[in-house]
């Protein structure tokens, strides 16, 4: 993050003595500071166009990003105010999703879950051989195609209030699936690319199921219990703190396991939510969220590099992933919720469009491992951010009309 | 931070891909989760055993890190999470007070910095002198002698719900004016151990004293200002990401120029104070403080190294250091305030006491210049956090008696 300097004049004077010296870098926090702003900004420009405000904050981190200004390349740090972000916003939304409703759209989540999970990999896959890929790169792009992150979803999901809703929780409950789903067929694709596809994958997989059930568990247990759970340490004056240290320890343990941290976030924020203290702990959690969620969506977009665009072969092979991407996702959500009726099932179906993180993920380990050429790396790379891009876009389109027909529903029912 | 990942268990399973590569690392993740533990761990047991609370996040730092158990050792987001956080405290404690009150107490607070910093210079450099030491490596043990620094004071007083009596205005004063003559000091001597001693040094302290005139004038300006100041942005529906932003950024330019980050924080505290936001801010700050300030206070504590005290020398020189220390603060603030009253004074020169992180960096810059040697550097960091665990304790002995002191002087004058 050291660009920045280059750019503005040098400190005052000649060389004095740094006094930041053995406290946090000047230029590290200065990085911080611009990757904040870029966000803020990007967000003032797309709501002043009616854009989604969180496309605003992705591209605002893109525009100060090294693919586009330069002027911050993250580091270390705003990776870690990334992760907190994303982690925070999951767990705001599991505040806001009550156990019974979620376990009451099962069904539904589970079919959106497998279906919108092997649709995207059957197409990326063929897709890669049809482009000449041997078969070990094109596990990787169908992988890279299959994965979702809910972080830009359910921001807008949240946004639109809309979280409580039997499609939103489909949407939700389908990703921690698809997400244990993903962690099973990452190590099955990386296992067999490597020839060392031992007992240990079955094992991963045990260990997440078992993560998310016994947190399944726990909220069922935690129903009404008092507030005083948060603040007997003497500590706590309020339940922010205890509730903060529960929900790192459960994103670290389900990074730990090979889960995304945001599913075990998420599932704290399921637990906490069944408590009295849920309210409380909704309005504490509200200041964290503006600060540190966008740096989530600043970092993830300035990873965005239309530089690749160039070659026409990315070009070509990334608008035919992206538009595959969406196709196979919408079209997993409409026959996994089909009974929640037409608009409904094609929100769900937007809501599991994006790949965000885990997209990047994957193709950062098929690079590494030397199975995808770079070509193909940043065509991936691209249609990830673009599927994260689209689907503020999709959800806009689609949800409106998901609230009409369910008003609908429920109208001729009670008629 | 990877020493706690030899402690634990390995992950389940043998290399699965790493799914959080390309996002945050989770030793580093686990890191910043065992400081936090670790000082809310230290709080929770002083508390219960009456001890301040500051004390028990200091010596919970201390515990888990690198000098005792060595479960993690701070790095570079660690230190820009506590930062981060004593820019939040010190924002959160410019704030409470209001422009006219500091003024108010102008010339004890001016008269307390500038006697607080010759006393314990001159007590330093004596210290170092008698100890066999040439004058630079003496003029340094007089600077981190003399330096301020108020986080853990102003939590302190916040806590004891006085910061808004005016011995407490007169620290915030003094702190300020301190920094101002501790950047001005530090490039005197630096200047003349390099024989640089160019007109560089005169134009920061221009600069310097700019910055908190500017800032000054601004909360003048401020006064009344409507929350639509903060909120006219689109993005802005609190008054919070605004008032972060400008924080951020006084405190980046407080750096720039020189001077202590939490100065500009601090300044940037004194100008929303007067605005109509101002009670909306406190509120919305107060989450960020309770993550955020641990920090501070672990990352600290972790820098402790008791260690060092195993050879007499070093033991001895610390503790003369710290006894010189407490006494020439308190003498300073004694005559710098003793308009105040007998106790008042006292509770400021208590409040004067701790060195905290500018003693830290004085000595690491003596120590990078060569100019300190390895045990003399021991000794003054065992001092400059001896006098930072001290503080409450001074504070806890001489506040009751100068807030009695202040109710009967009043009482007097009503009656």
């Amino acid at each position: 993050m050291t660009s920045l300097l280059a750019v503005i004049a040098p400190p005052i004077g000649p060389r004095l003595p740094d006094p930041t010296a053995g406290t946090a870098s000047f230029d590290v926090l200065l990085g911080i500071f611009v990757l904040f702003i870029g966000a803020k900004l990007g967000e003032e420009v797309a709501r002043r166009l009616g854009q989604p405000a969180v496309v605003g904050e992705l591209l605002g981190g893109f525009v100060v990003g090294p693919h586009a200004l330069g002027l911050v390349t993250p580091g270390e740090t705003a990776d870690v105010l990334a992760e907190i972000g994303v982690v925070i916003l999951l767990f705001t939304v599991g505040l806001e999703v009550r156990m019974d409703d979620l376990l009451a759209v099962g069904r539904p989540a589970v079919l959106t879950a497998v279906i919108a999970m092997i649709l995207p990999m059957v197409a990326g896959v063929g897709i890669a051989v049809v482009a000449g890929e041997d078969v070990p790169a094109a596990a990787f792009v169908g992988l890279a195609l299959a994965a979702t992150s809910i972080g830009i979803t359910s921001r807008v999901l949240a946004e639109m209030k809309v979280l409580s809703l039997p499609f939103a929780r489909v949407v939700l409950g389908a990703a921690v699936i698809d997400d244990v789903l993903a962690l099973i067929a990452i190590g099955l694709v990386s296992g067999a690319a490597s020839g060392d596809l031992s007992a240990s994958t079955l094992f991963v997989a045990v260990a997440a199921i078992g993560l998310v059930g016994l947190g399944f568990a726990a909220a069922r247990r935690a129903r009404g219990l008092s507030r005083e759970v948060f603040t007997w340490p003497l500590f706590a004056d309020s339940p922010l703190v205890p509730a903060f240290i529960l929900m790192f320890a459960l994103a670290l343990v389900a990074t730990w396991i090979g889960l995304a941290a945001i599913i075990g976030a998420f599932v704290a924020g399921l637990i906490v939510a069944e408590t009295e203290a849920s309210d409380e702990l909704e309005h504490e959690m509200r200041p964290l969220g503006l600060i540190f969620i966008p740096f989530f969506f600043a970092v993830t977009g300035a990873q965005l590099d239309l530089g690749a665009l160039l070659d026409p072969r990315v070009a070509v092979l990334a608008v035919v992933l992206i538009v595959a991407g969406v196709l196979t996702k919408a079209l997993g959500g409409v026959l996994g919720s089909w009974s929640l009726g037409r608009w409904q099932s094609l929100a769900v179906g937007s809501g599991m469009v994006p790949r965000g993180e885990v997209g990047v993920v994957v193709a950062t380990l098929g690079l590494a491992s030397g199975l995808l050429g770079a070509d193909l790396f940043s065509a991936i790379l691209v249609a990830v951010l673009g599927t994260t891009i689209a689907a503020p876009y999709l959800l806009g389109a689609t949800v409106p009309r998901a609230i009409a027909e369910r008003e609908a529903t429920e109208a001729g029912r009670s008629a």
